[in-house]
């Protein structure tokens, strides 16, 4: 087998826990503008809308962004609930995806793994997004990459082989870390090594998602165990 | 005029100390070959290649990034010099390109600089090059930007736009900084703002090249004195 040296990171659910920063974003925003509603069910509902719009750019000519695709879903998350919030505040709640927390183990988690290889984002999140995202977090990686160099979103093959050459290596010298089987499956199909961090929190359940069914699968409950799965 | 909000940096000779870096790389080369030059002389002619061939690059069908560009720089200029380098010696000059000294007040000034804007590299490096060259020389960017993610080189103004627009910037709400006057022109003719740092050490002459005659230029000694410059 090659040798490792780069991780690329899945960042909603991975890095950052979206879920418990927008339903926040989400309630502030719904005093502020006096409309009640269920938001743990509007981001939730919100973020399932995600992976289908992603779905329908990709066969789309054109590409678009994040903040573009989210504008459109959360208008059609509230309309099918019957919430009607001011367009400044959904502005507000799209610009949220920039003001995530990450996990606990997030950022002292990346700065162990960089002593040993090289890590960067490979994320659905736009450039411009993960950058405000990193800096509101305060965590760091060498190379902000995002789905947007590839002028798609994943699970797109194009997508994980772009991040493997950007970084100047071979697509089995590259570990994607994420949350998500799906996310491993398509990275594994293209030869990138499929390493799984559970995050039993994302969805506020307290269940992580199964790992995949993949060879070689490296499994960890947190970025400082993943490092000593890797022998660093 | 838009308030600014991002920074992008050229990196070769405004970041890091390329010269006397390459000039220590080709000595130990000479050494360990037993190969006798004047090699600050190589280095200098291969400096002085990089702009034609980039030139052409820009004129070709197919992008090739900086490695490729300089192997067949470097076997020109030995070449035209009479100096025969084993292959190995060869590429490892190439790959000195990744160890490059960062200037004494980069680390620091890009720290100071990135507490108020964003701030990015946007070089003619490719990206797996300048990620190591940052790992290397332990300074930090928010996002690593190329001329690769344009497929093309500076001064092709669809790079200054596409750093940019990755950053979510206005071409007016982003400075370029840069120690070369070229870099500045073409920067400020699709929009973005040229900050001229002098480096006097650049070429080992101690004599800076002068700033453009460009409307509302900030030039600084550093990049501390830059940062003051801008009200910080």
């Amino acid at each position: 087998m090659a040798e490792l040296r780069a991780l690329v990171f899945d960042v909603f659910g991975t890095l950052v826990d979206w879920r418990s920063s927008m339903v926040a974003e989400a309630l502030a925003a719904g005093r502020r503008a006096g409309v009640d509603a269920d938001w743990p069910a509007v981001v939730d509902d919100w973020r399932r809308a995600y992976h289908p719009a992603l779905d329908r750019v990709r066969a789309d000519a054109a590409w678009r962004d994040l903040d573009d695709v989210q504008r459109g879903t959360l208008t059609d998350v509230l309309a099918r609930r019957g919430v009607t919030l001011p367009a400044d505040e959904q502005e507000g709640l799209v610009q949220g995806w920039r003001r995530l927390r990450p996990w606990p183990d997030t950022p002292a988690g990346l700065e162990l793994l960089r002593t040993r290889l090289i890590t960067a984002t490979l994320s659905n999140g736009h450039v411009a997004l993960l950058v405000e995202l990193l800096r509101f977090g305060g965590w760091r990686v060498d190379a902000v990459l995002s789905a947007e160099l590839a002028g798609s979103y994943k699970p797109d093959p194009a997508v994980y082989r772009r991040g493997a050459a950007l970084l100047g290596c071979a697509p089995g010298e590259v570990g994607m870390v994420a949350a998500h089987a799906g996310d491993l499956w398509a990275a594994a199909e293209v030869g990138l090594r499929p390493l799984f961090v559970r995050r039993p929190h994302e969805w506020g359940t307290g269940v992580a998602e199964d790992p995949p069914d993949l060879p070689d699968l490296v499994v960890a409950d947190s970025l400082p165990e993943l490092s000593s799965h890797l022998g660093h």
